[in-house]
């Protein structure tokens, strides 16, 4: 525990040096959607010697815009690469501090040079969402993190500071977005069923949808193609493969919309 | 010329005795929407011995919510008080600043204290819009303008700094939610004519929509009741008046999207 101790003051006299190179007061934080064939799961972190659980995040270098420190926080804390980070929310409330938690974890405060203040007080934080193949992507943490893993989306209510509320947010738009970009596609693997389409969308729109309706409406959109059946031990008719006809789907969510002319 | 020029270090001044309780490098901005029957205008201001129209933005106090700053701003800036403010992102690119066409203005950086150097560097805005009625707001500029006034949404060309840039996002943004929040109701007079409320969807959407089609389509949703008959000098058939039921509209809106389940 001494030398953990000694690493981790360590690692923030190192952070603490480029701290000036940041915008104080500010932040993005990053919910990374996957699926894994039953449930929407979002990716987790756990900062370095803390026993909190949070989405990953990071400062925005003055060098950079936000939507690059996004894309760097993902690559170098996480190693994930092309992945499409969409802006959806900035949350802002007077109270948003790192303080009181921080303080608990590690008196944090004691390490911080004064310049530097900011750190430990109120944060605004850019939130961005990204949906990916939960089977492809691989995250690996830096030194920062002691773990990283996926947790259920019904969760997340095991997350520090706000971050519940950046998830329960992030999900509410993805909702929509459903409705105007494949993000959905991102989210699965390139061949799968038509009852794991449905309880994805099931998890996204956290409500139950009628199996007959899901199946007919899906298939009359044009969007999927047939490519075979799934193998299975079971003796029972396998159930269909499909991948989706991008060149449709991308067509079908540009109609327009029942009040739309 | 003297006078001013003395006026407007004074303001800053003031200004500045004030800068270091705002939280630096952030600011929000606020796209305020109206419509005069023919065409979706937008509210821009003429801050004080400037010749740049910007749309209205303000700092964010240490103490208060950005939403409460976006309130507040538009409360003591221009008068307007019970619109409805909603975030629709926020403009974080590297080269954002003041600094070159504050120069040109005022020379500013000659009045600004070193320790406040964060006014003329780089700056993260939050976006907000805004949807009124025109006929009803009444916008009355505080000390620090020199005039406000309402442009058409074709004219924004003028706006300075990458204003132009918000507001187009903006009402891309204001295009989708037209589909799921009534906003539409916040831009017209109580009553209105249904060619008017034809004239909104294309200025919002930025296309031509045949006249039969959106008259039929907007009818058969049930979202209007006819209250009357515009009173004209001509003696063609007048055009009907009508009303949102806005409860309809509510549920309209609900209803599960065409890719919906």
């Amino acid at each position: 525990m001494e030398d953990k101790n000694l690493e981790f003051r360590r690692r923030m006299a190192a952070f603490y040096e480029g701290v000036g190179d940041f915008l104080p007061h500010l932040s993005i934080n990053c919910v990374i959607f996957g699926f894994n064939g039953e449930k929407l799961k979002v990716l987790v972190t756990n900062p370095f010697m803390t026993k909190t659980w949070l989405i990953p995040g990071d400062f925005i270098f003055k060098s950079e815009s936000i939507d690059e420190a996004a894309y760097r926080s993902m690559r170098t804390q996480l190693g994930l690469e092309d992945i499409f980070l969409r802006q959806f929310r900035t949350f802002g409330e007077s109270d948003r501090s790192f303080s009181l938690e921080m303080d608990e974890m590690f008196q944090l405060t004691h390490v911080v040079p004064n310049d530097y203040a900011w750190f430990t007080r109120r944060f605004v934080t850019i939130g961005y969402y990204a949906c990916v193949d939960l089977q492809k992507s691989n995250p690996k943490p830096n030194v920062m993190f002691d773990s990283v893993r996926w947790i259920d989306i019904d969760e997340i209510d095991m997350l520090g500071f706000d971050h519940e509320d950046i998830v329960r947010e992030a999900r509410r738009v993805l909702a929509k977005d459903i409705m105007d970009l494949p993000v959905i596609a991102n989210l699965l693997p390139r061949e799968f069923t038509i009852p794991e389409l449905q309880k994805l969308h099931e998890s996204i729109l956290d409500r139950d949808i009628d199996r007959g309706n899901f199946r007919s409406k899906i298939l009359r959109t044009g969007i999927l193609v047939k490519v075979g059946e799934r193998q299975t031990a079971s003796t029972r008719r396998p159930p269909g493969l499909y991948r989706f006809n991008m060149q449709q789907y991308e067509e079908v969510l540009q109609e327009e919309n029942k009040i739309g002319f």
